[in-house]
C-alpha cells in the first residue's frame, strides 16, 4: 500500500470509555503490568484521560459530552482505535485523495500535546479510528 | 506491578467484528498501510480471522456464534483487546490469585496457533480482554 501510506502505521493505542478513571486504571495496571500515566483533561473534547501502557481510559467530564453519551447508550466499552502515523497533515491529504471520509481534515490537539485526527466511522465499517502523530 | 506480572504486557492486537473479511481488510490496508495476512478458520470459536497489521478482523461462520450474535446485537464494532504475555499458564495463575475472574483458566488455541485466554468482562468493567502467548 505504498501508494497510500508513506510508512506502516502501527497500533498506537486503544481507547476505552469508563465511568471512573481511578477504578479502571487499577484494573488495567493489573492486566497489563504497566503503571498509569498522569491524568490529562481535554476540555474541548469533554474528557479526562489516563494512559495505562497502550490503553487510553476516557472518563466524561459531563453526561452531555461525546463520551458521556457513549456511556449512557452502550455502557463502558471500547471507544476507538488509534494508529500511529508520520506527518499527519500529509496522511490526511492522502486518505482524502483516496476517497476516505474524514471527521478532521486537519490535525488537532489530542492528549499530551500529540496531533490527532479522526476518520469517519462510515469509512471503516462503523469503527471510530484515530490517527496520531506523536510530538 | 511486578508482584502481579513478570513482564509488561504490550498491546498485541485489537479485534473488530465485521460482516465481510474481504471488504473490511481492504479498508484497514488503506488505513494502516499494511497488507493482510492469510485467513484462518477457527471452527471451535465460529469465526474466520484475518490480520491487517495489529488489527484482527472477525467474521462469523454462522449467525448463531459468539461473533454472529455480537453483530446482530450491536453491528460491526470493536470486539476485544489482546495483550501479549510471556508464559500464559503462569500469568493466568497470577491473575487468578489476584482475584481476577477469568473465562479461561488454562490456555487454549487461538488464531495461527498462538496460545490465548480470555479474562471475564466483569473483571475489566465490561471489556473483553484476551491474553496471547505468541508461539
Amino acid at each position: 500500500m505504498s501508494s497510500v501510506s508513506s510508512a506502516d502505521r502501527t497500533l498506537d493505542h486503544v481507547a476505552i470509555a469508563v465511568h471512573s478513571l481511578e477504578e479502571s486504571a487499577s484494573t488495567y495496571e493489573l492486566l497489563t503490568g504497566t503503571t498509569r500515566s498522569s491524568v490529562d483533561v481535554l476540555e474541548e473534547q469533554g474528557v479526562r484521560v489516563v494512559f495505562v501502557g497502550r490503553v487510553e481510559l476516557l472518563e466524561p467530564l459531563a453526561p452531555d459530552t461525546t463520551v458521556g453519551r457513549f456511556l449512557e447508550r452502550r455502557g463502558p466499552g471500547l471507544h476507538h482505535v488509534a494508529f500511529e502515523t508520520g506527518d499527519l497533515t500529509e496522511e490526511l491529504r492522502r486518505l482524502d485523495a483516496a476517497g476516505v471520509r474524514l471527521i478532521d481534515s486537519e490535525p488537532r490537539a489530542g492528549a499530551f500535546g500529540h496531533h490527532v485526527a479522526f476518520v469517519h466511522p462510515s469509512a471503516t465499517g462503523g469503527i471510530l479510528v484515530e490517527l496520531v502523530e506523536r510530538r
